[in-house]
């Protein structure tokens, strides 16, 4: 691992510490207003959700209160695209995807003529999005499959180090919600575990969830294609196989968080219809629950969408949020700033 | 879990306190020398076993050190049957199995003349042992599937309550090795995060790992069978099914260990070929590592076994572990004592 540059060869309590310091050592790009120092949550706004939030957290730690709910089973789950991080105009794997599809063309003059690879070398999100998940799941393998663990590790750090995000001309790891990972920051001082369970694929996640959200490798859920132990030139290695091992999304969260995390977790966060299930699991226990949905409402400073897009779909889960009683963020007026750059 | 007596319901920090103060206020049955308060691994011998552990864990742990690692990358991984806790005359969860069978036989008068079952009510294990893998899953398929994940939960902690080992006449948890769980105490209390990775059902281990080994869910990797999750009379559930989802075993353990953990593991312990890829897994690679091997060389305390067992045989590993310099531990000779309650 000493090759990337994502892990942080540091502890987890020294990220934290660092993540903590960023916005007072970081000059005029970050104006944060004199009480940041003291709120954990600064980029919130005051306001439905934020209070929610801090109900919560007071509620199960406060020992003595009837909610209280020992260290060890506080566990919550977040998931990734849309809701740590920007899904727009495509989900930043799908990116990936298709940079890969690229770079591997002249090997393959086949895929010229052949879907979803013609569509993916001509850019053409719209044929790719209307020709559903078997084409997706097409286009991960023949770029995520056939070769080590180490090589694709490999492939995903160098890709992100020169990747940019069309819009906002920034690598896509700057494009992670400020509010979100003050939360996630807050969480664990306040004593929970925070995991990820995300939809996308889980070695693509691992390289940098510790170095921008403060989660290690360890606490990553995400989909996967399978492996398969070998030794070549006697060193063992992990060779990924085209085949899917698991899809943690929708149904599979919940099983995802049974299989890696073997607890049930009292706070979900999540952002779309893939989100519901793990809302569900999560909230519909006993004992004091969190649920949150974080709403895309703010065109000018990200997107906004809901029930009106292909992929991040907000819609089925919309409507049973309110009778969940699940805290719905409304991205535009709830949050101060969106992104750390602002 | 509030039903579940072997969640602790405290921190690990709190559970690590107690089992270390464990030994001084549990009286005359647990009479350890005065070094023990000093000694993270009183129950060990002087040996060469015992040196080569506490050199591994100060040279990776040592600042300055040229094999020093980050505690971020201090993974550890125990294998559990034969590594943690006794393993003969059959393995824990075939105890379990079989007691299950028994139990469920009243509701299947056809088990009485179909095999495996007919040698599961007559407790014939040389049948069982003799007809292979498929006629374990079989047993497994039968007794661990069709009810919820909270249902045999309930079932694992029940028969843990009244189960004894045939031999030791004591609770099976009872029969975990004093110097492995001192070896996990002072591995944890260097920085290092110690995971379980056993062939063993990752469902039959959870409820009891955190209590005996200091171990949390979350960080026991296991064999298991598929989940559905469902909602029943508005209710979310997971549902086990009676099909194989992973196993935990021989190459299976690094696909594991990459799945659960993502990061490559710099110590590993196991007893058995079933630990072979472990083992080269972890030690095949650059920068200090350590690969332990428990011999079982002592019938009069425990048992004494290796090439000529069927279940946790020891051969291929053992000659590998000799030119590999993996730690082999003779548990006679390096083991001052081997239970809690001896």
């Amino acid at each position: 691992m000493s090759s990337n540059p994502f892990y942080s060869g540091v502890s987890r309590r020294v990220l934290l510490s660092a993540l903590a310091v960023l916005p007072a050592s970081a000059g005029p790009l970050l104006p944060l207003p004199v009480r940041a120092q003291t709120d954990p949550l600064a980029s919130w706004n005051d306001g439905a959700a934020k209070q929610a939030i801090l109900s919560f957290i007071a509620a199960v730690t406060r020992e003595g209160s009837p909610d209280f709910v020992p260290p060890s089973q506080r566990i919550a789950t977040f998931d990734n695209d849309g809701t740590l991080w920007v899904e727009q105009p495509i989900p930043v794997q799908l990116a990936f995807a298709l940079d890969r599809v690229k770079a591997m063309a002249p090997l393959h003059a086949e895929w010229k003529d052949k879907q979803p690879f013609k569509a993916a070398l001509e850019g053409d999100i719209t044929t790719l999005a209307a020709s559903g998940d078997h084409a997706l799941v097409e286009l991960v393998m023949a770029t995520h499959a056939g070769m080590t663990t180490e090589e694709f590790q490999k492939i995903v750090v160098d890709w992100f180090t020169t990747a940019r995000n069309p819009r906002f001309k920034r690598p896509y790891t700057d494009l992670a919600y400020q509010p979100m990972i003050e939360l996630l920051a807050h969480l664990r001082t306040s004593g929970f575990k925070t995991f990820i369970v995300s939809g996308g694929g889980i070695e693509f996640m691992r390289p940098w969830t510790e170095r921008i959200y403060g989660v290690p490798p360890e606490e990553v859920v995400g989909s996967s294609i399978k492996t398969r132990f070998q030794m070549r030139d006697g060193r063992p290695e992990l060779f990924r196989l085209a085949e899917v091992n698991f899809i943690d999304d929708k149904a599979g969260k919940p099983v995802g968080i049974n299989e890696f995390i073997g607890r049930r977790p009292i706070a979900a966060f999540g952002n779309s219809d893939g989100d519901l299930e793990m809302l569900q699991w999560t909230t519909m226990a006993d004992g004091r629950r969190l649920g949150l949905i974080v709403h895309h409402t703010d065109a000018e400073r990200e997107y906004a969408y809901d029930r009106n897009v292909t992929l991040g779909r907000l819609d089925k889960a919309l409507d049973i949020a309110a009778m969940s009683k699940w805290v719905v963020v409304d991205m535009k007026n709830d949050w101060k700033r969106i992104f750390a750059f602002e």
